[in-house]
């Protein structure tokens, strides 16, 4: 496995590898989640083409320093995890490799960014969009595999893919959860005990709304009110925002005539996470 | 040669021709400076590679519409100009096949186009970065060849290759320049005849300022008053802008201890056309 830290390296380590290339770009802090993405790009690649994973906590699209300081950075463990993964080139920077003191140049998303998450955390797509086609041209890859539990960034990036002619093949791969239904996230292990313990009730409550939603609850009030009873019994979490939005738009909808996501981000403490669930009329 | 009209058409009709694959930009109206980076692009290629010509009129750079309205596109002379040249592949695309309607991506650039020719052009050059970057991602190119006469336009891409990581060599290449030392412009046919006999003072003013230069003069107060003496006598032209700037930051300079531009824009009725001249202390 070849490791990089440069982005003037990558040409060159990338040569001795085959085709197709298939990038799966992380921020590190590597779980079964990560690994589903890299056995999913394995299958893409084949026996002639190459993994490669990339591990950068990317600042630009951090809106909290205290968020940014406190992310996990294993890069021992993510190492071993990417080797163990059989991946073939590692990518992982210092920022300063990535952004020049004076750099000027970034990617906007105005329309898709706007509600939920971007609304919440102003620039984080930008940032978002800026790292990943870097590492789309970086690494040249023709395939890139992202998971769906930040569906909100997929949908970003899939807009920047068809606005700007970005020639690499989006692969989305399922949700990976804990046991207890929890989605994993870098962000988990940030949990107090009696947290995680919490946790799963957020699955819990979007499962409950799904569940009333096919029994023919269709009104956003009325499914909304199903999530926030289960999420606001425990009083441990704080609700960041829950909206049921229009699956390829984002925007928030009144009736569900189309497929639709319930989706939510909550805060432990100044842990946040995300979920969301389908509700297919 | 080829001539394509779709985005999704490109891939299959480059295919077809040889690396490495040389893009010359243009918004068509080809004078004699595009067929000089048209020749440029010949060399560059050599006998395996590509040279691939784009035509087309963006309307996301124009902050005027009577300026977009108004440019000229003589197609079939372009069309005609290219076959001339030895083109291998033309791309020229509707408005339509670039833009979705509902397109929320762009690339923005804050540094270097804040002064001269972006202040006067809100929004100009993130539409330009945004058009080279498609056509640079939809062409597959490695080398992509630009007019010096538009330094500021050269200096934002160099910029946007630099912090976005694209995988393209950028050429310049000298203004050239109708014998009596008028820049090449698309826009110079739309000049009145007055006006046309009148815009080499442009030039003139700049070489007084350089020659002023080089007998001395150094303060920017003095620079500029020698351009606008030479420019301000006929009355046919209003200055857009007339600035010193750094060559490299494209900031405006009190003293000239690096590489300056003189750079000038100046408008005949609504025609906008603009110069610059280097001094190297």
């Amino acid at each position: 496995m070849k490791v990089v830290t440069q982005a003037s390296e990558m040409m060159a380590a990338l040569a001795e590898h085959g085709r197709p290339r298939v990038l799966v770009p992380t921020m590190g802090a590597l779980h079964q989640g990560h690994l589903a993405l890299i056995h999913r790009a394995h299958v893409l690649a084949g026996t002639q083409g190459t993994v490669v994973v990339s591990l950068f906590v990317n600042p630009i699209q951090f809106d909290r320093a205290e968020d940014l300081a406190a992310y996990p950075r294993p890069q021992e463990a993510d190492l071993a995890a990417c080797r163990g993964a059989g991946v073939g080139v590692v990518f992982a920077p210092e920022a300063a490799a990535m952004y020049a003191a004076d750099r000027s140049v970034t990617v906007q998303e105005t329309q898709l960014s706007r509600s939920l998450c971007g609304a919440a955390r102003p620039g984080h797509f930008d940032g978002v969009c800026t790292v990943v086609l870097k590492l789309f041209l970086l690494s040249g890859c023709e395939m890139a595999v992202f998971g769906e539990k930040d569906f909100q960034q997929l949908a970003v990036i899939r807009r920047m893919v068809r606005d700007l002619n970005v020639p690499v093949t989006l692969i989305s791969h399922p949700t990976v959860r804990e046991a207890d239904g929890l989605a994993m996230s870098s962000r988990n292990v940030r949990l107090s005990a009696a947290q995680r313990a919490d946790a799963p009730r957020l699955r819990q409550a979007l499962l409950a709304a799904q569940a009333a939603f096919q029994a023919g609850t269709r009104t956003p009030t009325d499914l909304l009110a199903v999530v926030r009873q289960v999420i606001g019994v425990s009083g441990l979490l704080r609700v960041d925002y829950l909206s049921l939005v229009d699956a390829e738009s984002l925007e928030s909808v009144e009736r569900i005539e189309r497929p639709a996501l319930l989706a939510t981000a909550v805060f432990y403490g100044d842990v946040r996470l995300i979920d969301h669930i389908r509700l297919q009329p």
